[in-house]
């Protein structure tokens, strides 16, 4: 297995000029496109449309070179977006794309692979429990083999993207005589979260079984993983695991690697997660970037999050109580500048929302670097 | 003369508590406090109003410790507010003694020195005109000489306050047959803070007077300060100069430098600007800061600003056409976190707009650093 | 018993000089103050300050005048402010005095009376339940004995002020071994509003006691009291009534009437609050105001609510997805402009939060009418 | 000729359903609607992507429907949005058909008419000025008989689209040598949008062309049209007018009016624009509309806009200082809950930016009445 990885810069959410152009230059074979993962510029709340806009535009570009309807190409690529683009973070989409190894793979030497995986239809009465909890570890097991990875300690980041409740499927599960963790739309992102990230923790051994009860999830958050990164949609009513680590027979010209964010300035972390994919830079406490380091950068994804506590460095942090702007923005805006700091490129992903991803306030980060 | 500088953590705009515990220690003098300059958690705009009670309520504190009113403790004391605490940035004010030395100088070794002056009321006719400029250049001298100062060079931070123009005083003005830069008042601020800077820049040698004229204030952006940071408010009639700088007749336990940043997340002029204040940590490149050196950082000031070709580091940047959010948020979330990542303290002075403060695009950044 | 209705404009939240004038010219005695409602220019949220802002200031007014300290004027007035001037809402202030009546009243004719009580300290773990309820219950019985009315059907408006949960009383209650309503101090409004609601429905015969329980509050949304406009704050610790009505005894040269919005764009709600009040243009479907007429009136109150099947009559409506404006300023602002456009006064008291004040959906309006 | 009103509520900014049903019903017939004119739910700012995203998803469903590309359908029908659903604000679009009558007119009895006519391209230097000007009344010329409206008093609403200065647009120009009437694209919209208003009343005699020049541009506003109702858009180069009125030789089953809103909660307004449709309810100062008259309602066209002395019935108002909420929106949240206060329905199109569109802080108003 080879995975390409290309960042194209965005204009707008439907200036898909970049990728055309990649792909009219020879540089991405359509075909071989299998997810797009990037940043759009809106505000990342339930009113934000530039995901579907952007979606919808890649959907048009795609659906003539593939010989496809645009739903059809949704189906095929995984897309996932976050949306808001604060402080200095910039609008992109990072394309992956896989492909059969040409040459065969240096023992010892694992390089980046990808496995993709969908559960099952997870119906409302499902979304926030066990049921949830246990399909996702189901679909990771799935990507982890589809990877070529055999030990957990090679799983570096693990995107899930799930539903969340609606109105509409809450009344559906009810008009069944079905009850939902909660009713409160809104309110069951937690739920809808927190099971996906408890559930790629359960297949990569990071918490036991018999810890995990439906009364844990979203409440348990000494329970956690340290490399899922999990988003919910109204749209979706599957999960789709998009999971990325280092695998023997893979022959991509990338390694990744990870390391936990212990707040939104945690310098450290950054070098931490380049340092496990092969930077060699020295540990933490390591020198700043060369330009020959930074351009061996091919792109960082990370969690963003606001101290459960209020403080961050013993110092009162006002996220929480700020009415005109969501916590989510102050801390993206936070981390995206203090990771583009240390990379020099602010085309990097940050999305919120950490329930069971790492321990409270808390955060994963992960790393793809050229070799 | 001796500089104390004293941080103090607030829990909100009316929590002088900090500093009533200092005082009641017996670690700060009322009596020798010549200036505050802090953060307060509001929008930042024409409407926040935690800058006028945080200082309400200071002046509510000090005022029968100095046996005045409210209003005289407002003319004893200078309080310069910045208003908005995006991403990690934390509430909070550094207090300033002055005080006679008791020990002698040591030959060569120069020390952090602040002086104060004030200009005469600017009217409405002259704010944003030349006339401002050479009323703040003349006042800036007088700070120089207070503070002890010879070398232009040994100046590091000079916080210029200054009126802007408001409706009442552009009819005031009219009344008069007068007539003003613009009848604007929020497009008075550009000019208000461009004609205070430029004021520093000719004080300090760092324009030549010859350049000046009417026409290239907040237009000719290649002439700048430095080491200016300027703000205009409606409630001010004249304009108010702290000049803080290194001079050999000091005996603070501090020491001041600065640097320019190159953009909002440029973590390198922060070392910079502590490295000129003595921290000898090496050049830029130098290492990450260790605990001790974190230590010794007494405050940290600087000014935030948008990139304005709406690029940072090569990547499109959406500050600039964000209409939910102010780029000046935006700025300030952004390099706010990056110098906390770098001092490990969120309790840092950031603030926007700089017209005539370093090229556009660029921003000045100061650093007090403990001995 | 006669009670004084005056509004004074507010140029900002420390702008007390409306009412410094109607005091020197004799207008209004400080010494008869008993409460002020008013409207500041904040966000209305978590971290408005505007509110203590214009508090501080009207107690560093008063103080000298009453021979008092700022806290003693506080304790001795009741303070209620809403936070947020959204759409065409204008800060201002209604200045409540009372005083002895100089004439008998005359017989039949029932006159504007205000009644005033406070429950001893609520208890964090009381906040929320049915204890709550019940001493809030006690306290508009008190508070209408004070005014002088027998009949609940003369009660119009009930403002209750209480104490909500905050991260340090949650702290406390559980060091003593005892439980809240929730650890989550923004989760705990609903409850905390809702107890209070749902005491001014119980002291009015809204709602009989065996229909509450502690699994009622904020969840049973059809038990409400129609008069009852509540708020929680987390600097109070007991619960403020501030009851209104029409009394036997009174001889105000005012009345007050009250109606039930059905939504935010109910303007025949407005009219019917009039209507109560003595307007007699006839009954909804009445023409709109003249001249003389609005001229008669002193203060609408009123409370604004989201539609919570998100729909507002059979259209979509936005307010509850949006992640920019919160949805309690969406809708004062359509509120209050609503209000405006049938009194030609913008200065109008709207505030946001209506658990059990009203069917889910609906919100009291309350007008006083000079007679 | 023969114009159709059709209202099609949206559940997101790419819901194209109700249209698709009304067409699958065979209510419209693709191939005669001319026009869209609707609200998003955007923030209505440079980065409100909804617009370009509801065009998308119209130009998608119509395509394969009129045998064109989404291009093709973009130049064949015209797309008006505005962004901003603040308050109660519907998303929805009013779709325009228009045909060929099929009954002879009545003699004296004028209806609902639509003329549209497209500029030439407008150069960069052109915008702001009187070549725009002067383009754009050609343009509404050209409407005027292609709707067959001879004399002016008949014409209610002209809706312009036009081009306002970009980054791009601005650079093109000075590559040329010529110089445009800004550099700040922002600062360009007052410009644009007074230029075509100012064209429309060249066309329709509002203003004398000896009194225009392009110093009055965006400077001189008591010169202005009461029918225009233009914004700008970065996207466009050409000016796009659709002018509606009442002909003698329409047989559609509407007629259209106007007035002139005093200010955003100028309720009389409101009924005296339906009442020029021919409502017949009586003067200014009728009673509220009842259910049958509410029915009738097709559309309402208006502009909101902030009072440019501060002041709204002689009270404060926060909108121009509000940081956190543009004036815009504060605006719309206004007018368009006045609006729907009496007529029943928060669909309407309310949009911001009233230069030369009106007497400063007036703003036009137009419905579309069912005969």
């Amino acid at each position: 297995m080879k995975i390409g990885v290309h960042k194209v810069a965005m204009a707008a959410p439907n200036d898909v000029s970049e990728l055309a152009a990649l792909i009219a230059a020879g540089t991405v074979d359509p075909a071989r496109i299998v997810a797009l993962i990037g940043k759009t510029e809106g505000n990342g709340g339930a009113n934000d449309f530039t995901r579907g806009y952007a979606t919808l535009s890649y959907q048009l570009l795609l659906a003539p070179l593939l010989g496809l309807s645009p739903e059809e190409v949704g189906h095929r690529i995984a897309f996932v977006w976050s949306g808001g683009t604060e402080g200095v973070l910039s609008p992109h989409a990072t394309v992956l794309t896989r492909d059969a190894s040409t040459v065969p793979p240096v023992a010892g030497d694992k390089r980046l692979a990808l496995g993709i995986a969908t559960t099952r239809t997870i119906l409302p009465e499902e979304v926030g429990t066990m049921v949830q909890v246990r399909e996702v570890a189901r679909a990771v097991r799935v990507a982890l083999a589809e990877a070529g990875i055999a030990d957990p300690a090679d799983v570096h980041y693990v995107q899930v993207k799930g539903p969340l409740l609606t109105p509409a499927s809450v009344a559906e599960a009810e008009a069944r005589g079905r009850a939902t963790v909660t009713r409160d739309p809104n309110g069951s992102k937690p739920y809808a979260r927190g099971a996906t990230a408890l559930g790629v923790a359960l297949a990569l051994g990071e918490v036991a079984e018999e810890a995990l009860s439906d009364a844990a999830i979203a409440r348990r958050l000494d329970l956690f993983s340290t490399v899922a990164s999990t988003s919910a949609g109204g749209e979706l009513t599957a999960c789709e695991v998009l999971l990325f680590g280092n695998a023997p027979a893979a022959t991509s010209d990338f390694r990744i690697g990870h390391a936990v964010l212990r707040d939104v300035i945690d310098a450290d972390a950054v070098l931490a997660a380049m340092d496990g994919a092969g930077l060699a830079t020295g540990s933490p406490g390591m020198g700043r970037l060369d330009a020959a380091a930074r351009s061996r950068i091919a792109a960082v994804f990370a969690k963003a999050e606001a101290s459960p506590t209020g403080r961050i460095r013993g110092r009162r942090n006002t996220m929480l109580s700020d009415a005109d702007i969501h916590y989510e923005r102050h801390a993206r805006a936070a981390l995206g500048a203090v990771i583009a700091s240390v990379t020099g490129d602010p085309a990097i992903f940050v999305s919120g929302g950490t329930e069971h991803q790492c321990a409270p306030g808390e955060a994963p980060i992960a790393a793809i670097m050229r070799v």
